[in-house]
């Protein structure tokens, strides 16, 4: 029997071979850990006594929370990551360089065959380079700072298959949003989602983190997309380290294969408070927005903002709309901001946060009023989960949120695509 | 005798001659209120069970102090302001338009000759254009909109006299800072300071309202410079509303007459706790500082920008500082994306945050650290200013601000001029 990719990359690393079900100890190749919850991380591993952290070079702290800091208290925590972050010779990300996962990335710091871990439940974007990556708490994270290890179950996969092309005005997003819908909430718990097929194939770097972000929101462990050529070119530019990219063979053992045909697929929308209360747009058109929003580690990259530019591009967001627009890091503002999609955007009245999560968990930067609804390319959307639990929150892709920016309705992208 | 431009102002406006001293009650060109005042104004308003304010077209609602709402609470506090402008008729800047003071003259709402109020102390800008302009309280602010009339005593006049021109380097603030080092804060208490001389004459509106900005801070009731040729083009390119511009009469009655030669000015440095702690860099060159502001009503405007990014293109923050720049409105977000400023700035590791107050006021988006130093383009720097009363607050030029990120300790901007 053949070995699925996550299961090939947990035995490359604990020296034996191992199966979904197994438990094991594994190694650690990154660790990651954000304002909001690494100051618990420190907190429990001062308790040990131990001077040094196992593998300074193995660990990164951001700051992306609440950034820049809203109040007093946070700026105490954002001061005492910094100060422990020197203090162990941790690479740091501080105020402004963006959102960890996006960074995680972008700087080439987890790549093919690797285990990454984070404070951070979308810790699973980085399934996207083919890494098996997933989310752990702030004590867990300590003892990894401890130890470099941590006890795991190896994973079942379950093979999500999408053949054919996405069409005009559809986006990974909206596929990701119609497999949660399939799935729901707990449809995959404890699983990993390898994604494959020509759909995915075909699919952005971008892309593929979008949907791998999005695989805990199906209850995932985490997500996969198997390495290939576009993967390779992708990293080897962000890093020289040494990587063991893994496959799954054709005949490994997936609990569940589930095939989608991306060519019938329409734009999708998340209405509130489930992520996996999936409806096809067209029963969302004309639904009242008040705030919309783009941005976060789903789909704040450079191509996010490229596809809400070019339906807002010589619009304007309608008068009883707030839009605002977060690019996901430094890298993606700055080459928006070259290309003139900023320019563009702040023209069609667009107001743009800094790199950074935003008002996504609700910690500032746009809080929602009581009663208000909001559109937002986030991967959340629980009560409350802006900072208001009496506001609603619908998901969509940055193309329908766009769309329904112009209108102050829910819209369909379709119609402002040339 | 003759009469200084603000006697000529309130005699017009009340129909009779009066003079500094004299009490009257004025009728009001234009009233603003914003989120952080404009709330309390309102529920006083509402006790008096009117159902319209005396002139919607007089009223102007600007969110601009805690925007994008940083929690529930202000979140609500949007809400009621923007409820009751739509009710009235009031014209609105919603979040992401710009701060209040930018947005009262970018829009063309205070002309030369006019009365004009707002819930906040900066009000005194709009002196740049020849109005007579002050902030009042809320509950003040109720009375104008029931009445649209406020009483006032007439206040006495300084003439403050500026020859030559500035030399390299030093820039309106460091004007302005130099003049509240001379008064000291209370030296103008009550007065309204008029600024003339060829320095004046020769510099541009968005400095001559930097130095009416801070007239506040030497407990001036208003600061104002005559309407030139200069003026009435900005302005005449803002608003086609019909307005009387005045001069102070050659004999007019001055307390009290300042003069100063630019052309000796340095770089000026305000040290905390108070404005007019006021140094010459020299004295301030190799303080270290761990975050930046480049922004607000002072100097958030394109000039502003344009100057720090002169010294900061093809440089880098150095990696202990955090350099937040903030435009004053969503106009000067957008021509300095169209020229490549924005770019070049994110490029050299700023990070933008959007129009409004943002950190000066300390209501989010950049509280300092305890023990920290900020050095900063606002007008304030009492302790506890920018929300944590543990950190230090410096203020300059945007140019020797952005000289400070780069070295990460304050430092001469003249060094960094080609």
């Amino acid at each position: 029997m053949g070995k699925t990719i996550v299961e090939k990359i947990i035995s490359g690393h604990v020296g034996e071979e191992v199966k979904a079900g197994d438990y094991c100890v594994v190694p650690v190749d990154m660790l990651m850990c954000h304002d909001a919850t690494g100051p618990l991380a420190i907190k429990a591993f001062r308790e040990f006594e131990r001077e040094r952290v196992w593998d300074s070079a193995k660990v990164a702290f951001v700051l992306d929370h609440a950034t820049p800091s809203p109040n007093e208290r946070i700026s105490g925590l954002h001061d005492m990551l910094r100060s422990f972050a020197k203090e162990q010779g941790i690479r740091f990300f501080d105020v402004g360089e963006g959102i960890c996962h996006q960074l995680m990335l972008e700087k080439g710091m987890v790549l093919p065959g690797d285990i990454a871990l984070g404070t951070d439940s979308h810790t699973c974007t980085y399934g996207a380079v083919g890494a098996f990556s997933f989310g752990i708490g702030s004590t867990d994270a300590s003892g990894v700072l401890l130890t470099g290890k941590l006890w795991l179950k190896v994973p079942q996969t379950m093979k999500i298959v999408v053949e054919k092309g996405l069409t005009r005005g559809v986006y990974p997003k909206d596929l990701m949003l119609h497999i949660i819908g399939i799935l729901k909430s707990d449809g995959a718990d404890y699983l990993c989602l390898e994604f494959t097929g020509s759909c995915i194939d075909d699919m952005s770097m971008g892309g593929r983190m979008t949907l791998c972000n999005m695989a805990i929101e199906a209850g995932a462990k985490g997500g996969i997309v198997p390495p290939d050529e576009k993967t390779l070119e992708w990293v080897r530019s962000r890093s020289s380290r040494f990587f063991t990219p893994k496959l799954s063979d054709a005949d490994a053992n997936f609990i569940d294969v589930l095939h989608i045909d991306a060519a019938n697929l329409e734009p999708q929308v998340a209405f509130p408070h489930a992520v996996d209360n999936v409806h096809p747009v067209d029963e969302a058109i004309g639904i009242p927005v008040q705030q919309v929003f783009i941005g976060t580690c789903t789909n704040g990259r450079l191509e996010d903002l490229k596809e809400a530019e070019s339906i807002l591009r010589g619009r304007k967001v309608n008068d009883s709309v707030r839009l605002l627009v977060c690019p996901a890091s430094r890298e993606v503002m700055l080459e928006a901001a070259k290309q003139g999609i900023i320019a563009s955007l702040v023209e069609a009245k667009a107001t743009l946060i800094p790199p950074g999560c935003g008002p996504c968990p609700g910690t500032h930067l746009g809080v929602p009023g009581e009663g208000e609804n909001v559109i937002s390319t986030a991967n959340r959307n629980f009560k409350g989960r802006m900072g208001n639990n009496k506001s609603n929150i619908y998901l969509a892709s940055p193309a329908t949120c766009a769309a329904s920016a112009i209108e102050g309705r829910i819209a369909d992208p379709r119609k402002y695509l040339d």
